[in-house]
């Protein structure tokens, strides 16, 4: 399944939400303008959006009072990107240099900074003080999913409930509220919007450990940076976790990880990624992003059988899916 | 006048939003907890708490409406400087070491992020969606302001103008919606909540004309940072522009400056202050800032004389007020 096969009947809405954030984040200022139309033209999935259209199906879909909501959440999800490249020291990202790479850190805290700003002032567009009230509080549960990676970089003796927690603050959140809000400003009933938040957070939860799977288990070529990046910066993911209670594995992977973390960024992690791909971390982390793709299919089970619902169903599948 | 003498009709209202900025910026997070007390023990003049209650008294006047705007201003404001602190590289502020030398410039950056988000989740409580347009349209021009500041470091031919449309983004606009909310949440009409916004547009010029005539003309003693920060890191303020335009001075300031900029912050900002200071750039900046203060009160002229209008003159008084 390819993405864009699944958004194809969402073509033209999707064409319309990309106008809506392209005129968001221009500006008089070159500066500024230059470095989020950047970050515009790398791309991306566009997850939020289509998850956000796709929720409004479910209400009296009308692309007016859902267009806001769908922008403002790629926006909220852009602004996080930038600043976790502050964060990461990362230089590229999908293939291209990031912003703070181009620029420097300082743009690239006042530009997600703005983004995030521009993401509040289209959503109030609509009006409505529930959609603030649910934006607001996920953008400040992320701030402390990443104050919480901050704090975890290179605690090897974190739990997977620890792990759990922070991807579901840095991650399944707002693709819970995507899914919930679509619905919400189309004035779907509440049974059906927090339904429709719980198989957002399934799925994001899902995207999340896949995403870090991917980072262990991919290919430069097919994820856009070199694997291991996770591990460079310090965050210990589920398989890593898993890998750190083999007992054959564990000792080597601590020294390993004790390097990578002395070496300030220069070490290579190449080694760290070896033995977690010979670990049993990898089937057990697919196991778990299975499970949550699975609770977000029984989730959408609950919800009327209108097309939306397969293609959210498509959604899930395709997040968990993996090719490395 | 002293600002406490100011504040005295205040008191028990203030404590109120002190309390609940408290409870705003608490979290179960060690790391941000102690980031963001840390700064709101820092303390700060609440300049913008007391312009908004001020406002509302404009209309009827409910602590329990005012309250979340009040602190939403504040968490904006100490947001903005958390950031502020990021791009100056600055080690104290108020005396106090900041956040980002505390700690470093990630956490520093996820501390204004979410208490950023904080504000917007406070606002909320409000159901009033004006409020968010305001709020979140006065973030954007912040942002942008603080990027103008950038693109305008070490430039020595910016014009007057420029200036002031900086500053004006950077500082005058939030504490003119301050005055705005304030009436608004106390449902005053618009013509009133128009004139507050217009008064404190005219006081923010004012003080930031006179925050940066005393980062020139203070004592380390009175201002808490050494003299001449502002032009260590390359922030080209009006008395500084006025005294490039004395013949007499310009090319030794230009000089200075020059070398300032190629220190890359270890150099010694004295001699241009000297400079500075010698120049006829701080009378005309006092002049500027004294037409401001003056246009401010003017204003007020037109609004209902309650006793409240005495403590906001008192206010644009004391922003101008100099003593270097």
């Amino acid at each position: 399944m390819k993405l864009m096969q699944l958004y194809a009947s969402l073509k033209s809405d999707l064409q319309t939400i990309e106008d809506t954030l392209a005129k968001s984040v221009s500006s008089d200022l070159p500066l500024l303008n230059e470095s989020a139309q950047h970050l515009l033209k790398a791309g991306g999935k566009r997850l939020r959006p289509v998850i956000v259209l796709l929720g409004g199906k479910f209400g009296e879909y009308s692309l007016d009072r859902i267009k806001p909501i769908a922008a403002a959440l790629e926006l909220i999800h852009m602004a996080s990107l930038v600043h976790d490249d502050v964060i990461d020291d990362a230089a590229t990202r999908r293939g291209q240099p990031t912003v703070k790479a181009k620029w420097d850190n300082r743009i690239a805290m006042f530009t997600g900074d703005y983004i995030n700003g521009k993401a509040l002032v289209v959503a109030s567009e609509l009006g409505d003080p529930r959609i603030h009230q649910i934006l607001s509080g996920a953008i400040v549960q992320m701030c402390i999913g990443e104050m919480e990676q901050i704090r975890d970089f290179f605690n090897t003796d974190q739990s997977v409930r620890n792990y759990l927690l922070r991807i579901r603050r840095k991650t399944a959140l707002l693709i819970a509220i995507s899914c919930q809000l679509g619905a919400i400003a189309a004035g779907a009933a509440p049974a059906v919007s927090n339904a429709l938040y719980r198989f957002g957070y399934q799925v994001g939860m899902a995207f999340q450990i896949t995403d870090d799977l991917l980072d262990i288990c991919g290919t430069e070529k097919k994820i856009g940076k070199p694997p291991g990046s996770d591990l460079r910066q310090g965050n210990i993911t589920l398989p890593v976790l898993h890998a750190l209670n083999e007992p054959a594995i564990r000792d080597e992977l601590l020294r390993e990880i004790a390097r990578i973390r002395d070496g300030e960024g220069a070490a290579d992690s190449a080694a760290a990624v070896k033995l977690v791909r010979a670990s049993g971390g990898i089937r057990a982390s697919e196991l778990l992003a299975d499970r949550f793709k699975d609770k977000a299919l029984r989730e959408l089970e609950k919800l009327p059988n209108i097309p939306a619902r397969k293609n959210l169903a498509d959604i899930a599948k395709f997040v968990a899916q993996r090719s490395y």
